[in-house]
Order: C-alpha cells, then sequence, then structure tokens
C-alpha cells in the first residue's frame, strides 16, 4: 500500500510472515492484507478481496486463490461453489509488503452480478473541456 | 472489495458518497477507500493507495490522483514533488462500493524505490511438479 512514505515509519509493527525470497507480507491489526486479482492474459483488474495468514498459505500451497470473508468470519475458496476458480499464476508483495498482486487464470465472471469484473461501474471525470488531454 | 457475500449484510452503514451515473462509494470506519492505480496503456497494475472524501473529488476534479496519507495525515497528490504524475482516463468502483479502480496515464514510476511498479517482489508458489497446470 503506498502511503506517500519515503521510509519506514515509527509505527507499531503489524502481524507479519517472512516468505522466502519475498521479504516480508505484513498483515493489517486486524491480520488481513487485500489481494488484487488481475488476469493474467488480458490484464483486466477483476477484484480486490482480503488474505489472512492461513488463506496466503492456501493460496501458495492449492494455487488457487483463498480469501478471507470479513462478513462471514470464514475461509472462502473462491469459485468453490460458482465454479469460477482463479489458478494463480504469479503472486506479487507490494514494496512495503502491505498489498498483494494475483495475476491469475479465471475460470468464470469474477463478480457475483455475473460481470467479468467486479470494477464495470465508471464514475464520470468533472473535467472541464480540454482538461485532462 | 469482493467479501463472498451474495447480498447486503447487516452490517452498520459506513460514510458513503452518492455519485452521479455511478451509485454509492462506500468509505470504511475511518472514511478511507482502497484505491488501485493500473496504468491504462499497459494494464500494469502499479500501486495501491487510499483515499477519502476530499481526495476523491480532487481526483474528479484535477483529472491527477489524489490520496490520503494515513502516516502524514494529509492530501497527498501523486507526483507532485518527484514529477510522476498519474494522469486519470477512467475511475471505476467496485460492484458493492468500496474499492476503487483509477486507469491511468503515469508520467513515470509509480514506486518510491524506482521500480514502474510497487509489485516488484514475486512469492513463489509452492506447487509441485505439475500441480497448477
Amino acid at each position: 500500500m503506498d502511503d506517500g512514505r519515503e521510509g519506514r515509519d515509527g509505527r507499531l509493527c503489524p502481524p507479519s510472515l517472512e516468505l522466502a525470497g519475498a521479504g516480508t507480507v505484513r498483515f493489517d491489526e486486524t491480520g488481513l492484507v487485500p489481494c488484487v486479482v488481475q488476469e493474467a492474459t488480458t490484464g483486466e483488474v477483476l477484484m480486490v478481496a482480503w488474505m489472512n495468514e492461513a488463506s496466503l498459505a492456501l493460496t501458495l500451497s492449492t494455487g488457487l486463490t483463498w480469501f478471507w470473508s470479513r462478513s462471514r468470519q470464514e475461509l472462502w475458496n473462491k469459485g468453490a461453489t460458482s465454479g469460477n476458480i482463479q489458478r494463480v499464476r504469479r503472486l506479487l508483495v507490494d514494496c512495503d509488503g502491505d498489498t498483494l498482486l494475483a495475476l491469475v487464470e479465471a475460470a468464470g465472471p469474477a463478480c457475483h452480478t455475473g460481470h467479468g469484473t467486479c470494477f464495470h461501474r465508471e464514475i464520470p471525470l468533472e473535467l472541464g473541456a480540454g482538461e485532462g488531454e
């Protein structure tokens, strides 16, 4: 998560997990880290969901996306009921270790609405003519 | 943020902002919403940062990415000091309104380390031979 910092600040260390060859994944104070899911072939950003240490371990060992459902308070294997599983091709962690990016091959739509991506609603910019060009 | 829910759960409503033509953006209990930043041309996911209502309004009115720095507790115009601004081409909100996706034209590297993307560290999968294929 880019937080505009030039270096480490003095805040208390949250829970973290050392990963071979990839430094540290830092979970927030609730034990979670956001994971951006991107389609490996098309580059489309499909969704963002939360992982805890257990779901990250399951993702790494099975090669499928596992998340933590905050509303249901349970581990959640994406596509286990719908069939729209996500096979992980690459998993990356950002510079300060508190956000993940999963490049996946998706078996079907990511969104529960049936859209391929959860990001299917556009917010119009308010630029006047000529601005932003 | 896909949270594995089929519909609305019974939790208390967080602060939200109605946006013309795009439904509602729902900020979390601290008034923030995560924003995924993706390069519009290459599809590369560059970074994830937080927006509050003020930074979202500035992003929409200026066409440049504005965030909220949690560590500095201040509005932050990406690239204002480094020159690596991000011109917003499209802004999208996800199905349940609590995550944003900005498609941008980046003037330079997104990461303070000089990498083009903050996601430059790979976490090796633990799959055995033949798995994940």
